[in-house]
C-alpha cells in the first residue's frame, strides 16, 4: 500500500488543523452553509462537466491507484528474459504452461502463441496501452476540474458573502465577523483544492506515467519474443527501460 | 439523455441561491443593469469573437451533444464483428442488405461495398472525423470564450461601479450599498462562468473524444472488413478500444 | 461583409458606455493622460514586440480577414468536380481555359497544366499554405500582444496613481477622487484587452482555420486532378470537407 | 539598425515617466533599496535558473537579434536561383568560386561542391538550424524568466513593505507614505517586466522564427543545386517562402 | 562545481534578508508557525503528489545536476573523431582498448564492438536518453509542484490569519500586528517559491537539455562509427551540434 499519499494527506490537512486551534478560534472555523457550497457546488459541477460513468470510475480508479504501489519492473525484466529462454530452449508453444500473472503481459504472450502476425500483436496491446492512459487522463481531468472549480465556488461564497455585509453596514460591530464567515469559503475552496484535488491529480499522473512504462515495457519483451530474440539481447534491450541503479551488470 | 448534466447545472446553480437566500438579502442580488452588462456584452463579444454560424451551430451541436448520451461501444463491436462474419460467410456485397444506423459506419461500409480502394475509404473516413473534431473544437472554443468573457465583463463592471462610488463619497451611508451593487457584475461573471460556460466546455469535450473513439472503432471495423478479416480478428482488434469491464471472454 | 464582427464590437463598446452614463458621472471617466499611457504605452511596447513591417502587415490583413466572409466551400467543391470533369472529357491543357478565380487554386492548376511534378505541386502549394498560417499567426500574436500589454499599461499607470494617492493623505477629500482616477488605467486597459484586442485575435484564429481548410481542400482537389480522379470520385473525396449540413446526396 | 526596437522601448518607458512627472511626485518614485530588491534580485535568481554562459550569451544574441535586421529574403532566393543558373550552365565545382556571403548557405554550398551526399548535407544543415533555434529559445527563455521573477521580486518588496507598516501603525501620518514605498516594488518589477523583459523575449521569438525561415529556404535552395533542379523551378519553389507581395511574376 | 547557482541563491535571499533588516524590524518577519505551515504542509502534499522514490530521486539528481557542470561538448566530439580514425586505421574491435569515460558512450562502443546490429544500438541508446530525460523531467515536476504549492499554502495561511483577527476586532491596537502575521505565511511562500524551488527547476530543465544534445551527439557518433564513416565526415556531422564559437574550421 501507499502510504505515503496517506501520510502526505494526513499530514497537510492536519497542519491546516494545528494552525487554525493555534489561533484559539477553531470554532469560527466552521460553517455549515460555507461547507456545503463550496463542496455541494464543486460535485454540482462536476457532473456536469463529466459523465455520471467516469466520475464513479475517476474515484475507482484513483482509490486503486493511490493506495497500491506499481509492480517491480525488474521482476518483469527477469520474467520477459525467462520466457525467451523457454522460448527458445523449447518453443513459443511452451510459453502456455508458463504463469503470468499481469493481465497484460498475458495478453500479449498468448497472442504470440496463438500464431498472430507481429502487426495485430502489436496493434492489439498498443491500442490497450491507448485506452489505459485515456482513461487515466480523464481520471486527472476530474481531479484538476475539482481543484479548478473548489477555489471558484470559494470566491462565489465570498462575493455573496461581501454584497451581504456591504449592504448592510449600520452595525459596526458585525463587519468584521460577517467578513470573517464571508472569507471561510475562500478557505475552504483553497484547503480542499491545494491539499486533495491538485496533488491526487498530479500523483494519478505520475501513476499512470510509470504503467504506461511498464506497459511499454512489455510490449518490447513480448515483440522480442516474436521476433525470437536472444535472452542476452532481450535482457540488454529491456534494462534500458531501468533506471541505472537497477540494471544488473552483464 | 443525460440528466446527469441537467441535475449538476440545476444543484450548482441551486446551490447559489439558496446561500443567498439563507443571507436574508436575496433582493439585493438582483441588479437589472448588471445583469445585462456582464450577459450582454459577453454575447456581443461572442459574435466578436465568432462567426455568426459558428455560434449558432455551437447552441446545435451544444445542446444535441449535451442533451443525449453516446452510443453503446459494445453493441458497435458487435455489429461490425456481425458484418464480418456476414462478410465472410456470403461476400462483401451482402452488406448492402444490412441496416445500420450510424451514418458513419453506413457511408464507410457502401464505399466497401461499392469496390472503392482501401486508401479512399481510409481517407474519406479519417477526414469526416477530422471534421467531426474541428466542428466540437469549434464549440468548445464558443463556450470556453464565454467563460473567459463572462468574469472580465464582471471586472469592467465592477470598475465602474467603483470609480462612481469613489468618484462621490460625501454620502458615508451610501458607500457599502454602492460597493456591493459593483460587486454583483463581479459575481455574475463567476457564477455564469463557472456553473455554465466552463463546465460545459468541458462535458463537450469529453463527449467529442467519446464521438472520437467511436469513430476510430469504426474506421478500424470498416478496415478489417475490406481486408476480409476472420471474425475472431476482428473482435479481437476491436475489444481492445473497450474498456476491460465491457470486454467479452473469449 | 462581416457585419457581426462590427455588431459585436458596437454592442459590446456600447453597453459598457451606456452602462457609464446610466452611474450619471460619465465625465468622470474621461482622463486623457489615463487614455495617453494606456493606449500609448500598449502602442509603443507592441513596436517593440514586433518588427514595424508586421504590425502594419497585421492590420492589413486583419481588416481583410475581419470584415469579409471566407468564401463558398460548396462553390469550390463544384468548381474543382467541374474541373475533374472538363479534364477527364477533353484533356487537362484545356483547364487552361477555365476562368479560376482563386489565385491559390489558379496557381495550382496552373503547375498541373504545365506538367509539373505531383512532388512540386503539392511542396509549392503546401509551403503557401504554411506560410499564409504563419502570417496569419503574427497576426494574432500581435492582438494577443496588445491584449496582454493593455492591461499591465493598466496596472501600472492605476499603480502611480495609487503611489501619488497615498504619498499625499492631508487631504482627505481628494482620497476618493484620486483613487476613482488611479483605476481609469486598470478600466480602459480592460475596456481594450476585453472589447477589441482579445475577441479581435480569436476571431483571426477561427477566419485563419477556415481559410486554411480551404486550401487544404484545393490542395487535395488539385492532386485529384493530376491523378485523373474521376468526377465522382473527386466529389466523394472532397465532401467529406464539408459539414454535413452542406453536402448534396449524391 | 532596428530602430523600431530602441524607439518602441524609448516610448513605453517615457510614456510611464511623463506620467510620474505630471502626478508632481517625481521624487517620491525613486527608492534606492527597493530598486536593488527587484533589479538585484531578478538579477540574482536569473543565475539560479540559468548557466553563466547561457546568460551571457543571451545578452550578446539579444543584443545582436534586436539591433540588427533581418536579410532580405528576395536577395536569396535570388542569389539561389543565380546559382543553380551557373551550376547548370558551367557545373557544381563552378560554384566555389562565386563569392557567398552568408555562411550557413556558404558551408552547404561547398559541402555539395565537395561531393558530399545530400543525406549528409541536409542533415548538416538541418543540425544546425535546430541549434540556431535551440540557442534562441535559451535566449528568449532568459528574457520570459526575467519577465516572470520582476513581478515576483516585487511582490516579495512589497510584502516586506507591508508587514513593517502594519507592525507599526502607532503613527496614522506614516502609514500612507510607507504603503506608498511599499507599492513601489511592485511598480518597479511590472515596469521592467512589461516595458522590457516580455516584449524583448517576443522580439527574439519574432526574429528567431524569421531566421528559421530563411535558413529552410536555404536548405530547400541546396538541395535543388544539389538535385539540378532548373532553375525555373528553384525560383517556383523557392518563392512559395515569400510573402505574395514579394514575388515577381514568373 | 557550478558556483553559479550557489551564489544566485545566496544572492537573491541575501537581498531579501538586506531589505527586512534595513527595515528595522526584523524580528517581526520570523514567525515559527507560520514558517511551520508553509514549509511543513509544502513538503507533506509534496508526498501526496509524488511517491517517495521519486522525492528522494529529486533531491539526488537535483544537487549532482545542480552542483556539476556538464562536460565540454568538444572534447567529446574530439573523442568520437579520434574513435572513428582508430577504427579506420585498425579495426572496430581495437575500440574495445580505448578508455572512455563517460558509461553512456561506453555502452553504445561496446555493444557496436560486439557487432550489434546498427537498430539495436540505436534503440537502445534511444531508449536510455528518453529514460534520462524523463527522470530529469520528474525532478523538474517535484520543483514546480513545489513552487506552485508553496505559495498556495502561503495563501491559506493568511485566510486562516485573515479570519483569526476578523473575529475578533474589538482591540484596534491588535489589527495592524495581527495583519502584519497574516502576511507573513504569503511572504514565506513567495520567497521560497521564487528564490527557491522555481528557479531549480528551469536550471534542471536547462541542465537536462544540455545533457540531452550530449546524448544525442554520442548516438550520432556512434552511429557513424558503426557505417564506417571517414573520421573527417564524423567530425563535419558532428561540429554541427557545437555553438558556432566552439567549432574549429577544418
Amino acid at each position: 500500500m501507499d502510504i505515503a499519499t496517506l501520510i502526505g494527506l494526513a499530514g497537510s490537512l492536519g497542519l491546516v488543523i494545528v494552525t487554525i486551534f493555534m489561533g484559539g478560534n477553531a470554532a469560527g472555523f466552521v460553517d455549515v452553509p460555507s461547507i456545503v457550497v463550496v463542496i455541494g457546488g464543486t460535485f454540482a459541477v462536476t457532473f456536469v462537466m463529466f459523465p455520471l460513468g467516469v466520475v464513479i470510475g475517476t474515484i475507482k480508479v484513483g482509490l486503486k491507484t493511490l493506495l497500491f504501489k506499481s509492480n517491480d519492473p525488474l521482476e518483469t525484466v527477469n520474467l520477459v528474459v525467462q520466457l525467451a529462454d523457454t522460448a527458445r530452449k523449447e518453443s513459443l508453444v511452451a510459453l502456455e504452461k508458463v504463469t503470468i500473472e499481469d493481465n497484460f503481459l498475458k495478453k500479449g504472450v498468448m497472442l504470440v502463441v496463438d500464431g498472430s502476425s507481429e502487426a495485430l500483436v502489436r496493434s492489439v496491446m498498443e491500442i490497450e496501452l491507448e485506452f489505459m492512459k485515456q482513461r487515466h487522463r480523464q481520471g486527472q481531468a476530474v481531479f484538476k476540474g475539482m481543484g479548478t472549480m473548489a477555489p471558484a465556488f470559494g470566491m462565489i461564497g465570498t462575493l455573496i458573502g461581501l454584497v451581504n455585509m456591504l449592504s448592510n453596514l449600520s452595525d459596526p460591530a458585525s463587519i468584521g465577523p460577517a467578513m470573517a464567515v464571508a472569507l471561510l469559503t475562500t478557505f475552504y475552496g483553497a484547503v480542499v483544492a491545494n491539499c486533495m484535488f491538485l496533488p491526487l491529480a498530479t500523483k494519478l499522473e505520475v501513476r499512470s506515467d510509470e504503467d504506461a512504462l511498464f506497459m511499454q515495457l512489455m510490449i518490447e519483451g513480448v515483440s522480442s519474443l516474436q521476433k525470437g530474440d536472444h535472452p542476452s539481447v532481450v535482457k540488454e534491450k529491456l534494462q534500458a527501460f531501468l533506471p541505472p541503479s537497477m540494471r544488473e551488470d552483464t
